[in-house]
């Protein structure tokens, strides 16, 4: 017998130990610990850590819509339905979906790509949005939220048998969760610059730059975009997708567009375009041509069911074999949360004009609009105040990423530290202001310029808390080092 | 540009034309297709097709336990609370998880190995279950379902990299989903065969043979067990598993124990017993050197909630090292749904003698209980009395896995066909009695013998339509071969 425990050890796979542990988990760890100092009456300059590092709109306090939750309540748990207290749409909506689940149940397996008649509203809600283009259920794919769609659509092409890896090329900054996937499966990622200076605007010339400069080392297939970006807000305009869908077919690559905030734009001035609908109307050859994957998510805009799990990705221009490979790769993996579906349903159909939930829903909507616009601009206001930091226009999704200009000084103690300046920054931000936001090096960054993510999808209180604490930490921060 | 669509079928990831599309598929294809033509009206022997190939009691007819419904509905809504509706402890049961998530709402997400005081709930359970042998949360990890459970602990210690790539011992017949899982990854499946003649035990002198054979080719590092058996229905006694567990001490193999059955055993002579109980019951030198990981979940049991998602991971003696590596590689997914998390406090911790909510939830288990022991004798019953139909004694697990001995004519006709016997028998049973059952190809069989398996958690009056059909179709089918 072996000595204890040596066996797996040895063993793990190698590609394991390069899975970087990243610096948010050990963020979230030392969050954990100060919460828990605090419970045993430790003293601290604060009374508990605010966390506003997740892109989770429930955490930061702002409330779930309630006909989505009295469906999905009642779905669980149909005795509801025989009370008078839910209004008569909320029990059609779940008698109706209860009709989809086999045995009447949320708790049944369903299709491994999800609900028949979900997948069709999901399909009609696309084609709706994108103003009648066409989109067929059969290229959709239900998960359990865009991470897994990501996943799922990587393994589609990424390959390291091949004498050249997949590369992928990726926008700097990105979500970080991408990267990670991508080098799991032994991908490679080709960074490519938004342009910070310009609103981080995509620039063609810089995917060709990447592109170009990837050659020779690796196959690049595949173009990653997030718009609006996380985590720099921006909102590419037609023009812009246009370029972009135009250099991917001149370079035959695979679109991954990834359009989880598409109900999250609030500048009045900027609209959320899906990249497939610029590819249709840009008309043959591209319309007929041009591979996308587009992702969406119960997790993001106004519903921010995070914690629910479900989301979909639409294929187009994939041909049939390939998509017959999809549909094998997709079956391998169990079905979403029935929960997760249905709650994806009311996002395809929500209640209309007319219906007795639409008063209330269509005001916690405009109310949680309002919310968001308001925080835009008290953020923009705030931190365009603050010497040493500045922050390109909010347009879209729900982060601010300003940038730290941080004096030599303090940048070379981080660095002598071993760490990240802008880790150092945030770690020091969280010990000693209880606020714990994102480094900035986790999405990435020009070499030099340093960042923190702070989501902004929060309560109007919650958020002048943070600008507060931010701001007084940051003036401390800075006078340390002049 | 290239040509429509040719570009990323070029580039498919080689490994995935490997996977094969299953039969079983190919079979719900068929299935959903016969329904279709019902409801156009199209005359059949049959009204509707009845599936017994998931292994998924709702869809079976049978109802979810209220309490737990109760408890999600609330969590969900939790205007549900402030009504009188609800008993006391759904109340203070729904309060106290909501008081686990973030912002108060299960819409946010939790740290990705689940909510801690989940996993610290899971663990009492489980310390409690093994009559107190200890369990550490740190060693727990919540995931979406045991499938998800089996794909990250593969992950953990397959790989390709080396020369030899890793071998896990898997019974045969045995769970498809882990021998799909494991050749995703690029392991290899080392096949022992279950002793069918002997109520499918698992006999160490096969193990060996087994594991003696796959030296050489490949790099054998775990033996995966179910128990109870799925889908089988055996349930090994304390002997067996004590044999187990000193064959993979002797030979240094890693035990994944799929215990997602351990709430379903029917047998009066049979108990469940925990690989981890029976493993620290045999003390030193085992006891602090076997390296086990323990699945269970909430679709099974008498929860069957497969759609809401979640389940859970136990490893046992892994070096601190490895454990490491395994927070690392459990951090790189999203959270398990929370509606699935609060499902698996509620397994962990349900409504105790004296708790309002104690005499209806046993008595559903109570009957939940009588259902499948009535279930497990109609149909030893009735495959018993049926010539060319035997079945091995199901003492737990919710299927029934009887042998065809099919008449050499059958057999050949078949294979001239290009098809599987007993796929070519559960295609005619589907087309002509409108019963979907699962081929026994799909889960292994000893070469030669024929197997379709039954999911028997179902209402009685299911069972017996089940029953009628299948045995009608069975004699009509063997008449035509004599």
């Amino acid at each position: 017998m072996q000595p204890i425990g040596m066996s797996l050890l040895r063993e793990v796979s190698p590609r394991l130990w390069s899975i970087r542990s990243s610096e948010q988990v050990a963020l979230a760890k030392r969050a954990a610990q100060i919460t828990a100092e605090l419970q045993q009456g430790v003293k601290k300059p604060y009374k508990d850590v605010i966390d506003v590092s997740w892109g989770d709109a429930h955490r930061g306090g702002l409330k779930p819509l309630t006909f989505v939750r009295q469906v999905i309540a009642s779905c669980l748990y149909p005795s509801l339905l025989n009370s008078e207290s839910l209004p008569i749409d909320v029990q059609q909506k779940a008698q109706n979906l209860l009709g989809c689940c086999e045995g009447g149940s949320v708790g049944a397996y369903t299709s491994t790509c999800g609900i028949p008649k979900i997948v069709r509203s999901v399909s009609e809600f696309i084609s709706r949005r994108d103003g009648g283009v066409e989109s067929l259920p059969e290229n959709i794919f239900i998960t359990s939220g865009s991470q897994r769609s990501l996943m799922m659509v990587l393994k589609l092409f990424v390959q390291t048998e091949r004498s050249a890896r997949t590369g992928v090329l990726v926008p700097v900054p990105s979500y970080p969760y991408f990267n990670m996937a991508l080098s799991m499966l032994g991908g490679v990622m080709v960074p490519y610059y938004l342009d910070e200076e310009h609103g981080w605007d995509v620039k063609v010339d810089e995917l060709r730059r990447a592109l170009h400069a990837a050659r020779g080392h690796c196959n690049p297939m595949a173009l990653y975009i997030t718009n609006p970006g996380n985590p720099t807000g921006h909102v590419q305009n037609r023009k812009s997708i246009e370029d972009v869908i135009q250099f991917a077919a001149e370079e035959n690559l695979f679109l991954l567009a990834d359009e989880v905030y598409q109900d999250s734009v609030h500048d009045p001035e900027s609209d959320f375009i899906s990249y497939k609908k610029v590819l249709f109307e840009m008309g043959p050859p591209y319309s007929n041509s041009v591979e996308l994957a587009s992702f969406n998510s119960i997790s993001k805009g106004y519903f921010g069911e995070c914690g629910v799990r479900g989301g979909y990705v639409e294929f187009v221009n994939l041909d049939p074999t390939v998509m017959e490979c999809a549909y094998t790769l997709f079956s391998t993996d169990t079905c979403a949360s029935v929960l997760g579906q249905i709650t994806l349903d009311i996002l395809a159909h929500p209640p209309q004009p007319g219906d007795p939930s639409y008063p209330i829903f269509s005001e916690e909507i405009r109310a949680m609009k309002d919310t968001m616009i308001s925080n835009v601009h008290r953020v923009q206001e705030v931190i365009g105040s603050l010497p040493g930091m500045s922050c390109q226009p909010i347009k879209g999704a729900i982060f601010a990423f300003p940038q730290l200009h941080l004096p030599p000084s303090a940048v070379q103690q981080a660095e002598k530290a071993g760490v990240n300046p802008d880790v150092w920054y945030s770690s020091c931000l969280l010990d000693e202001a209880g606020l714990c936001v994102g480094p900035g090096c986790e999405h990435g960054q020009r070499e030099g310029t340093h960042h923190i993510r702070l989501c902004i999808a929060t309560t109007q209180e919650n958020l002048e808390e943070v600008l507060t604490r931010l701001s007084a930490f940051h003036l401390s921060f800075k006078s340390r080092f002049f």
